[in-house]
């Protein structure tokens, strides 16, 4: 196995085995400062006096064993409720970067305009036009029945999904956000795990109810997109002196939700505890790619990310491996955030200013 | 050439020899515990007293030589019947992987909504935009006419194809399964062989007729698959302990119709004989891609393959080469199942977790 940084290398004493299991691979370094612990518990991965988690450990324990006895869509099915006439680039690389993470199937559910143009971009991916937006859509009555059609079909293909990822490039029309929040309804009944983005946290912020209260609704806003929803529901401005204490009321606001705040580092919180992921984004490892990344908002793709590390999360917890205490959603959004920073500063890496999402989304499974 | 496993290497020695034909390289190394004789009478390569088949020295054996005396089309014009509004990965992947094989033409004909996107995905296929879905469709008279083109169109095409592949992403719209029953009937009466896969096999399970007793008829079910049509024709269950001897009743059941069974190991049977194959499937090889690419649906691509080889063992046996015995159809199955899995497991190796579907075509050329 090769060293990404010599000084850090955790397993070049391992010279002989060259394959392994890719993810170990991919993290074939530990980060600055952290210690890792293969065997340690999970707690103190995330409830540790530090703020930092230990976002690698997290991953490598989450992460499902490529075993032969595991069976078809173990591995993950998730579903990109997003794409519209306007915008088809977001739940493309949503629904791809799941793939590429190693979900078994990954669904995009979008407008019919927006269909044609996102199955083009990879035959991989199973797209579904059922979405419509005002503009074609002539009446009430019309309304009414293209909503109870659309509700229909992403109903038949719920109960095999283990997450959503809502909003990715979801426009704002008005009756295409009614029967998003009709969907977002029916997932919430049945107990499948949200993770909001894009327009989706525009429609949410909007109607705090779709999630409040909801354990397994994960909103991942950018700077501005929190801003939003820190004046809705703490009517406030951000305070970034004391971020995590407003991270924390803010999840405890909509009723305990989890929030992954995006930015130099990842802030992570259940309104219970606050955890922060750093690594691979500092300025002083690779010349500020943080901040040219997220400037060019070249990260938003976290969403589908949590989706399938949450995914893996519930399975390791109900599989008895964790501690029942532990919550998966702040679990998925750790290693979810630790897997496409490090995939985003590999990127960086080769193409600097030049990076683009698509070559962020090649390194997902690259070492 | 290079070694892939050093003790298993067989064509080591050649080490001047650095580009051939590009079956030989995809096979420089034979399975675990298979002698390779290449002048090996085929009889004793498929009725053994093993139930494992030399697949590789059937591939090698029905491969024809890359010989500059053949005319165009004699390596094979394949038509893949399948693609609709909903599905236009499957249909790509099956027509892109005969090309990728070494078929000289392959065609798709699928709806008019899908042909845009699978025409997108490559200017190598030939894309007929012809089939259509009930909601297209106004009355019975509109049906009756449609009906009649979608066939005649077909039929100016089918005396040229060496093997249809009716299924993948053909989805379940009632008057375009009647449809593709026609020209299944037709493919039939012109002594075309048809492989089945996907969707054609939902068709062909509830309409046994459209293959029973056709002796160029190959039916490629997965797990679920395999199991409704053991409930239909031999009214049980399925029965893993004496897997082999239940495919021989079902090949029989269905008249002598050829199955591969997809799995870990892929059986094969036309009623009259039984053979697997499981090289480059073993967990013990691969950490165990075997279950996760089919988990995956990595591998349903194995119909293009079977296609490909099926049309080569027919010329194969028709050049006097062969034995007149021997069943084309097995002989197509046990090296289309070969390749494939080779395939799969080169793009594993590179790829683990992240392999896609795209990864595994893109094997198929390569050593």
């Amino acid at each position: 196995m090769q060293q990404l940084k010599p000084s850090n290398c955790l397993l070049g004493s391992s010279s002989i085995i060259r394959r392994q299991h890719f993810l170990i691979r991919v993290l074939g370094c530990s980060s600055n400062n952290q210690t890792h612990h293969h065997q340690s518990r999970m707690n103190s991965m995330i409830c540790g006096s530090d703020l930092e988690a230990d976002a690698l450990g997290i991953l490598r324990s989450i992460t499902p064993a490529l075993d032969p006895s595991r069976y078809k869509g173990q591995a993950g099915k998730i579903a990109v409720i997003g794409g519209c006439r306007e915008y088809t680039g977001a739940p493309y690389f949503s629904a791809i970067s799941a793939l590429k993470i190693g979900a078994d199937l990954s669904h995009v559910f979008c407008t019919k305009d927006a269909a044609p143009v996102i199955k083009s971009y990879s035959p991989e991916l199973i797209v579904h036009p059922i979405l419509e937006e005002s503009y074609s859509v002539r009446d009430d009555e019309d309304k009414r029945s293209i909503s109870d059609d659309v509700l229909a079909e992403v109903v038949t293909w719920m109960e095999r999904f283990d997450c959503l990822v809502v909003g990715p490039g979801l426009g704002r029309d008005p009756f295409l956000l009614d029967c998003v929040s009709n969907i977002m309804k029916h997932a919430r009944q049945s107990n499948v795990p949200i993770v909001i983005d894009g327009d989706g946290l525009f429609l949410v912020t909007n109607c705090l109810d779709l999630v409040s209260g909801y354990p397994l609704a994960i909103l991942t806003p950018n700077v501005n997109e929190y801003k939003r929803l820190v004046q809705k529901v703490l009517n406030c401005e951000v305070n970034d002196e004391d971020a995590p204490q407003q991270l924390l009321s803010l999840a405890k606001g909509i009723g305990g939700v989890t929030i992954l705040r995006k930015g130099k580092s990842d802030l992570i919180s259940d309104g219970e505890t606050v955890r922060s992921v750093s690594i691979y984004g500092s300025p002083r490892r690779c010349g500020g790619q943080g901040d040219i990344l997220s400037g060019r908002q070249l990260c938003p793709y976290v969403d589908a990310s949590v989706a399938v590390f949450v995914s893996w999360a519930r399975q390791y917890i109900s599989s008895g491996k964790g501690e029942s205490a532990m919550n998966p959603t702040i679990l998925g959004c750790i290693a979810g955030s630790a897997l496409m920073r490090k995939a985003a500063s590999l990127a960086f890496e080769n193409e600097r200013r030049s990076t683009l999402t698509g070559d962020i989304i090649e390194c997902l499974g690259r070492r």
